[in-house]
């Protein structure tokens, strides 16, 4: 499947201006610009946006959820931290994905609520792009801070697709503390390849929320996936 | 292993003063003072704790450095958005947990800098106190909101045992949506029962991060959990 290139929003959250992420989010965007997008950079933290849910709603959510409909690629950009997203990104979630705009939007023909792969962001896909600290062989299957989609697997399966954003591998950076200039322009360039291909990468193969794969209870029938616990267990086989 | 009774600290975050979650914590404070602990609660909202983190350090991270400190449990309590705390929670612990605070404090008889099993919070037990919308069967090993230690493994093993605290099994309350006044006073007699036997309860025992079970590159050794991968491998066996 080759995706057109389009429209991109590039949301970055992290709080210092000369970062090696603001570096990498520079290269990624002029990347995808050479190669014929458009770009819109989200930089949540230069913006000010307010991340604390109080109440639902509000011109700001309004305004971030107008540039979520206008993307075709959505990526999510920020530093590890607590092997999760800072609280401005997480926030950003809370807010923008409402209920009824990114998930359990009513279908007119069905009267189903829509997630799982067909939420009211289908169409889109989803990339997040993640610097961390931990050496690599310790974000694995057997390393101590465990194996990369599984740390991600609330973001990759509980977020994007279940909003109906087709979820790309992780552009995971490990490593990160002391790099020099000539790491920082190795890691601009794997990015930057990364990037010229994702109109036509496989996004990874979840499994959509339908009486085919889930039961009532939401749980896989016992012939779906069987033997397979943890997310493996909710893709398509290869 | 039976803990004294001590101090504890319940850190809670959700933004509805009328809330289950609200109930639910004026409860288990009771139930906790009833059984002789001294219980700080932290309303993270109602207090107005800026989570954002842009800068280290701050009066009113110290001060929150200094409730931790006194407590022999934390508690955390909050609604599961999008599988994970609220950002108001991830941003307690993105500016409370610092670096030399939390983790990498320098031992100095080995000059090691402690984490896993052996952080700044080393002495203290953690439990998480979650409510999800999500049906019961639908979190769980072939549920399609994945595993329950999967889903807290970035808190349960990346948090409170990064940081030396033993992690207890999450207190996980789901299908609240609509729950009636019956349904919510029985949810606070089972959490008061939990935490009417919380100083006996066996933490999960997860691996300490030493050359025993830990290689240079910190993934586990061959035959430590052998053939296992994912947050079991991490376990002592039972």
């Amino acid at each position: 499947m080759d995706h057109e290139r389009g429209h991109a929003l590039w949301v970055y959250a992290h709080p210092r201006a000369e970062s090696l992420n603001a570096q990498l989010r520079d290269a990624g965007a002029a990347r995808l610009r050479a190669d014929g997008w458009t770009v819109d950079v989200a930089d949540l933290y230069a913006e000010g946006f307010d991340p604390i849910l109080v109440e639902e709603g509000g011109a700001d959510v309004r305004a971030e959820q107008r540039r979520l409909l206008a993307a075709d690629l959505v990526v999510l950009q920020f530093p590890l931290w607590w092997y999760g997203p800072p609280a401005m990104l997480k926030g950003w979630i809370d807010r923008v994905f409402e209920r009824g705009f990114a998930y359990d939007v009513a279908d007119p023909a069905t009267g189903r609520n829509r997630k799982y792969g067909d939420g009211g962001l289908a169409g889109r896909r989803a990339l997040a792009v993640v610097t961390a600290g931990d050496r690599a062989d310790s974000i694995s299957p057997r390393g101590i801070s465990g194996d990369v989609e599984d740390l991600f697997w609330p973001l990759l399966h509980g977020t994007f697709w279940y909003t109906g954003m087709e979820a790309l591998a992780p552009h995971l950076i490990t490593g990160v503390h002391g790099i020099d200039d000539a790491g920082i322009a190795r890691l601009a360039r794997d990015l930057g390849a990364r990037l010229g291909a994702i109109a036509a990468e496989e996004p990874i193969p979840y499994l959509p929320m339908t009486d085919e794969f889930y039961d009532h209870s939401i749980a896989l029938h016992p012939h779906v996936s069987s033997g397979l616990t943890g997310g493996a267990a909710h893709r398509r086989p290869s």
